[in-house]
């Protein structure tokens, strides 16, 4: 009874949880600037591509065969697949599908990948609902800002003690988003962040295993499914975020109570999203970025090169210096292949890491006549490219900014190409092509189902 | 990338992941004494019983209600119910209804509500896989001993921080014993127990709202979807328990190893349940029981009572003086009340925190001729009662420990009548008297079909 019962608890903290659920169910549809509706919208195509991509990999595989254990009702769609589960199940396995290739979105402030779970609940109810497609963007918007406003509120301190913040976000808002397509009041609404509140989904100590995506798709389901229980009457605590034992001070030993309220409905964070035109690890895409830029100005092939030296921070090569990979999984870490594979084929989505390709002789050769050098006068962020042609010629670029940053965003044209590089081999380029040109125009959309049509 | 990214992390905490796998599933049938195996049936029957009682209580109601909606299919029974639903809700669903009366058992060392999650989730996959009774028990024994020995290397200070530890390592337990009888190797089992560490559920400020139920059944219902998803190749770290980032350094500051490896398999976490007697609060249970013996022992009846004076501890008052409650919830917070009652019924289970009861006039009349007295000298865990009679007589009994303690626990007539108060006014007598019987001999069973007749 002497003991210490109550850790650095705040009692004052503001009452968050009413406030995001009043915010959740009461913001006007389409409450905000055309920047933001066009980020919504190319975070849900960007999203969708990569949950179409990985659909058919051992783990989506594993994950499925492990629901269809409990013979469940066919309420909604799989992307890329052709078969349909019960809502929450489908929430729960396009969530997985589209972190697999690690490959999806990123809100840089948080590291939360933010469509993970709120698009994968909202598309998984919306199509049992028969929503219209506006009504999915207004969810991802609110259901986007509820995530990484909690994430805004205790990062750094939370993912540095070790917690997968997707994940541990990720939850409220898919209860905040799927609790507005249900139609539920704010005092409804708050119970289902409250249900929410008890179940954080991930650790980072799960990286590299099948259970990181498994984060997002969890989170995604128990944000419906708290959702749906409120919706039904069950009950918990008004204060579940902020109170001294509410999740907040529970699993983060700093919280700016300010992130959460301050301009809440008038600046977004769902603006701030980002998209990885690569698929590894972030801090080789300035070199892959600028063999890209090399090969397009000036025709390049793979013949044309006799040595490319590439100046980076100390940081790339600590992570990706492995000058031999093997299989798909090292060349992930390797600025050799990365390079040599941006130079060969203009990109380096998740076929350029392949088995397959990792092997390819043209590949082999080129990655050998690849040199990178420390220089620590070049940011983290950048890379300097000089590249010598086997007819002589020097040519050189500076990459200040990799394409992907915030400060030199994706293109639709680019994104477009990141989509059909994942969706193509699922759906044939057709289907495709119809799925990606309705995603990105969902909210014009009466209801779902063309759309669905097309990405399954 | 100056953060400091590993917060006080043990980088040589032993390999508990696997040394719990290793146990859950190689540990032999039956491998414990007599006391063990014999507590183990106490825990299911009582466990039983609990779940029944509150079958058809609101907080059910809305949590089937929800699941409803994604239309389950029928293959696991709901204790006290009519309904079958897919295995993972019956674990949800028999889970929260076994905690909604906060009735259940309690393994004192770590307050882990032990059985609730274990039992659940053995019982819905059990009935699915058409396991014999030995399995459930062997199942239900090996999960609790997973989830408490984790209980006793993080408690307190993990308790103390917010966490309600039942959930938080209920779905560890959950996952042990839906591993085992899956019969996945020791490999596939360790991915179990990894992929519901990412999944802890449970703060202790939902405690007095629905989610608190909530908090056993949710991990009963992960622990077996991480068992189903292992058995098909999903994986997690090897080391998700243990590691810097794993779960138990990540939500506990201090972790005791050696409480989840010394006497693995030679002493047993399910030989210390207890169970509670008295549906109220733990510090009012020793004047309870008090009542209940000069009651017993010299035939009184309300009018035979002239004055009851109880000499208890300040915390006993200041947990629950409520002089005048005015219905069933704030009842169980009146020792007045719930000496009245215990007077007068010879128990305190739910019936006797009804608002019925509360307001009865014999009831209201006995609880004015309550005095409380605070005496520090008298432990929390004792009460002194000294009652008058209204024929002139004074009787007095001392309670060093009460009835359910550790050290006073309640024999089987005293459960069994526990069990029928709950389960009679939905089984009927007849069918609850089977159920008992069976639940009290399950391991003797061949299968569970008998028992889930009579159970639901």
């Amino acid at each position: 009874m002497a003991r210490n019962n109550t850790v650095k608890a705040d009692a004052h903290a503001p009452a968050v949880t009413a406030l995001l659920a009043n915010f959740a169910v009461n913001h006007p549809s389409r409450g905000w600037d055309d920047a933001v509706e066009r980020e919504a919208h190319r975070t849900f195509a960007n999203w969708v591509g990569c949950a179409i991509g990985p659909s058919h990999h051992e783990t989506v595989e594993a994950a499925l065969t492990a629901v269809q254990e409990l013979q469940p009702s066919a309420q909604a769609s799989l992307l890329g697949r052709p078969e349909k589960v019960d809502i929450a199940s489908a929430a729960l396995l396009n969530g997985i599908s589209s972190h697999t290739w690690d490959f999806d979105d990123t809100h840089l402030k948080t590291i939360i990948h933010p469509a993970g779970p709120v698009a994968s609940a909202v598309l998984a109810l919306g199509e049992h609902l028969n929503i219209a497609g506006r009504e999915l963007i207004d969810a991802l918007v609110i259901g986007i800002e509820v995530s990484c406003r909690v994430g805004n509120a205790i990062y750094p301190d939370h993912y540095d003690r070790g917690w997968h913040i997707t994940g541990t976000t990720g939850m409220l808002g898919s209860a905040a988003a799927c609790s507005r397509l249900l139609g539920l009041d704010a005092a409804r609404t708050q119970m289902a962040l409250g249900i929410a509140a008890s179940q954080p989904i991930g650790l980072r100590e799960q990286f590299g295993t099948m259970t990181k995506p498994f984060h997002p798709g969890g989170a995604a389901r128990v944000g419906l499914m708290s959702a749906l229980m409120a919706k039904h009457g069950y009950t918990a605590s008004q204060r579940a975020l902020e109170a001294p034992r509410g999740l907040l001070q529970v699993f983060s030993d700093k919280t700016d109570w300010r992130e959460i309220s301050e301009g809440l409905g008038e600046r977004w964070e769902a603006a701030l999203n980002t998209y990885k035109p690569f698929a590894c690890g972030i801090v080789i895409h300035p070199a892959i970025d600028g063999c890209v830029q090399l090969r397009n100005a000036h025709g390049l092939k793979a013949e044309d090169v006799a040595k490319l030296t590439v100046k980076v921070h100390s940081l790339v090569l600590e992570l990706t210096g492995k000058k031999t990979p093997t299989d798909g999984l090292q060349s992930k870490f390797s600025v050799y292949h990365s390079c040599a594979v941006g130079l060969i084929f203009g990109q380096a989505g998740e076929h350029e890491y392949t088995d397959e390709v990792v092997n390819r002789p043209d590949v082999l050769a080129l990655r050998a006549k690849v040199e990178a050098i420390v220089d620590d006068r070049i940011d983290e962020a950048a890379a300097d490219l000089t590249l010598h042609t086997t007819d002589g010629r020097e040519l050189h670029v500076f990459v200040e900014h990799a394409i992907g940053s915030v400060e030199k965003p994706m293109s639709n044209a680019q994104l477009r190409a990141k989509f059909t590089g994942q969706a193509d081999p699922v759906l044939g380029a057709d289907k495709a092509a119809l799925a990606w040109a309705l995603a990105l125009d969902i909210a014009q959309q009466p209801d779902l189902h063309a759309f669905i049509d097309a990405a399954t």
